[in-house]
């Protein structure tokens, strides 16, 4: 696929990126590094409370790695922040996870012309079609031609 | 420090942690495996445009690490979600950083009584006491006393 620049970015149309199947060992280390909670690597703990679920900010790590499949990484200037990010539902070892990204507004930066900034809703799936993590992201991205 | 239960949250108080020293091969490895941008870890890209930077997710690992060291962890059931998450200034390696709270809301649930809602405005800052990353955090928190 060819590069997407913010003039190729139609509010209303919809990307979407994976499977990628979660590793128990990667979640379990992740969790170790940045959030130690038994839920999360505990295999002992976590069989009496519903089994293991990932880390919150490891799906958003999920999230990045299932963008940087899309053609839009070269043309992404930096990233903004997070709007209404909520965690809906528990995410367990070795479940599919899909991303789907729908644009929802963009407009072209006042001060800088090669540039604007695009606000998507992302959200991340599960294998039975569940949200599982649901936010908006907005980020500033190149213009493919600024003189246009 | 005892656990902080809900009860023990008082809305407009403050909390801090840190400071935490950005190691330059943590976050090199980091966006390696998560987000592979060369100003993320291509030295001599990233000498060319300012200097290596942190990847905003992984200023999110940082701060939840750094709230691992403070006594909630146990009382916490779950993240509900952050809201207005700004990534407001680039993060070199080598950067201390400090997490400052201020609980900014607290509500008993209506369903369960054991537990509440309980939100803070998150800010992570650096050695000049810059913001770095800013966000408001909801999360699910016991009661020590559910009869109270």
């Amino acid at each position: 696929m060819d590069d997407i620049y913010f003039e190729d970015v139609v509010v209303g149309s919809k990307l979407q990126a994976g499977p990628y199947v979660i590793p128990e060992p990667e979640l379990i280390a992740f969790a170790a590094a940045w959030d130690p909670l038994p839920i999360h690597l505990d295999k002992s703990y976590a069989a009496q409370h519903g089994g293991l679920t990932a880390p919150g900010t490891y799906l958003l790590a999920v999230k990045l790695r299932l963008i940087h499949t899309l053609p839009f990484q070269r043309t992404v200037i930096a990233s903004v922040g997070y709007d209404e990010v909520r965690f809906l539902r528990p995410v367990p070892p070795g479940e599919a996870l899909t991303l789907q990204i729908e644009w929802t507004d963009k407009r072209r930066s006042k001060s800088k012309p090669d540039r604007g900034l695009v606000t998507g809703r992302y959200v991340l799936r599960n294998a039975a079609g569940e949200a599982v993590l649901s936010q908006l992201d907005t980020i500033m991205m190149r213009l493919r031609d600024p003189s246009g």
